[in-house]
């Protein structure tokens, strides 16, 4: 098996959700890279933040840019001449697995607002349901990075035994205060958007303004101020780049924002957005604990683990990955705990490749 | 002269902006504490945050709570057994003083956005003609909080002479991108509400939605993360105080920020707040420096100066404190630079009353 670009697991249905309701007919995209050996004991998993696709590299299939090109491939950091390498579209998002917009069943129509309440827990339970049926009972390692983070600390809690070695990349035990508000706030400038209409917009009648707020709010937590004093500082746009508002865009970091937020606005489904953002929320360890995040965390069994932060990430707080590796490392795995001072913030994984390269890289090689 | 509240100043008309264009017939609104010396060297200026009125403490005339009450008072920190204490609502503020609700008096008709572009400059130059209205030619002290810091560096940069003193808060010699995306979005939420209607609202179809927005990101940005997690963690609400809405609130935290924008967004007229939030983004001490704050700040004389930030502060981080610290020591004055840990973030001088009341009564004792 090697190298296909999107392919689709089926769920088996009825696939029962955690919080109550199940999903029929229901389906996960994922894609891999890489040879997975005749003992089936090199494969690697990623779970992914909250917007990207399984198109974390590319491939023959698909050999546009994945989101995690840099960092996939052969001789790469995750590297396919050794792994085999599978990424998996969380469920309920809208690139391939079955989300809010997908049909439902019993009625013909997109689910919309009766998509079952979703779960990190659901995400993870999914991932395994794609990966046991490639017949492999155990990871080499799972990655999770940002909210895949979350969902990976659920897939080794839910399924003991499944994985190896875990590395975790800028993601949390919990979900803290802050990052609830930020996430609360993108959830309800979209809701507040009156083309969201409960759910009920369409191409022509979309919630451009919400998902726009949305995703500047995204940005701005993603990254750090330390990183945009060096990058825009005060630089103003050329007048000829300016529009008529008397309060639009002057400079740099607005038109910064501007670009992200109209590159996303059409290419993710606002539902299956508030679902996955609310499912972040909910996402706590300490449910497995008797209410504390240590102990939660105490129940999780693997033989190794890296865990990866950032000290320039408001939304992620380093602090939070500490707890991750101070809870696994009780548990008994041999965890490295590496701290970066990384200028990107929250979004360091995704661009400071070269000390995210030499952890990962590391790491893996010494399996 | 002791105790009035709400007062006006009557500024000179035309009264010249800055950016271009003028004002006839503008007011701001003041209120005092304390009594003037015959000598009228005790006066002490507070220029205040975006959003606060000049009622800064209670009064024989006005006994409800003012927004620094703990900190003003006889005996207090700003002890007004001492000190002629004034507090000027900025111009362009829709609290006493004129702003783009006010009567245009060119059409009879409220400015809306017809008022000129305001900057913090025009908010110093009202400022210090009001109280040179009070025959009072140097101020003891002048003490500006968060963007009345900003204001305050303008006043002194360009009445010369004017200030023997300063207490900056929490406040920064520039805006920098990363407020200035915060403050930008803030803009935009409002903007994009339909009911905004290019500033042409009224109070039957009135922006609630964008200032409820922007009011809320306002408060996730001037607290911290830490003390959120002290405060907040993950409690959730009773299912009563939950309202019926799928995405609607379920954390305390989210309870809190409604609480906020609710007791907000009819209090704070939505075009005043976009031309104040707007001036705070143009604000850079180094347009007085050759492009430099070092220098804009080394052009600044006055012979004493406390400069007080927060490590948790995100929107005006410690860094720019202690710029505004070596800027104004390189200028000859006597600086004391103080660091605090509180956990409040940018707020912390409304809340952290002991640490602040320490610090600032330290120092005006001193004098």
């Amino acid at each position: 098996m090697s190298g296909d670009a999107r392919q689709y697991f089926a769920l088996p249905s009825p696939f029962a959700m955690k919080r109550g309701g199940e999903l029929r007919g229901a389906r996960v995209a994922y894609e891999t890279w890489g040879e997975l050996t005749a003992s089936r004991d090199n494969a690697v998993l990623i779970l992914t933040g909250l917007s990207p696709s399984a198109h974390a590299a590319s491939n023959a299939e698909d050999p546009s840019p994945g989101w995690w090109e840099a960092m996939i491939g052969p001789g790469k950091a995750i590297d396919t001449s050794r792994w085999f390498v599978i990424c998996v579209n969380s469920l309920g998002s809208d690139k391939g697995s079955t989300c809010a917009a997908s049909i439902n069943p019993a009625t013909g129509e997109p689910y919309r607002l009766d998509f079952p309440e979703l779960s990190l827990e659901d995400v993870a339970n999914a991932a395994h349901a794609a990966v046991s049926s490639l017949g492999i009972e155990q990871l080499a390692c799972l990655i999770g990075c940002s909210m895949g983070g979350m969902g990976a600390l659920a897939y080794m809690m839910l399924h003991p035994g499944s994985v190896r070695a875990h590395i975790s990349v800028d993601t949390a035990p919990q979900a803290q205060p802050f990052a609830i508000a930020i996430r609360s706030l993108q959830r309800e400038a979209i809701r507040l958007d009156p083309r969201w209409n409960n759910g009920h917009y369409s191409a022509d009648s979309y919630p451009e303004d919400g998902m726009s707020i949305a995703r500047k709010l995204g940005v701005i937590t993603y990254r750090s101020a330390m990183e945009w004093n060096g990058r825009f500082a005060r630089i103003r746009l050329d007048p000829e780049q300016r529009d008529d508002n008397p309060f639009g865009l002057e400079f740099e970091v607005e038109s910064y924002l501007e670009g992200h937020a109209q590159r996303f606005v059409r290419t993710f489904d606002p539902n299956s957005y508030l679902y996955l953002s609310r499912a972040s929320d909910w996402f706590d360890i300490a449910e497995y604990g008797d209410g504390n995040v240590m102990e939660g965390l105490r129940r999780i069994h693997i033989e190794k683990a890296m865990v990866i932060g950032v000290s320039t990430d408001i939304l992620f707080p380093l602090e939070q990955q500490e707890q991750i590796a101070d809870g696994l490392r009780a548990a008994g795995a041999a965890v490295d705990f590496v701290a970066l001072d990384s200028p990107q913030g929250h979004d360091a994984f995704l661009v400071d490749i070269p000390n995210y390269s030499r952890a990962i890289g590391g790491f893996l090689s010494r399996l």
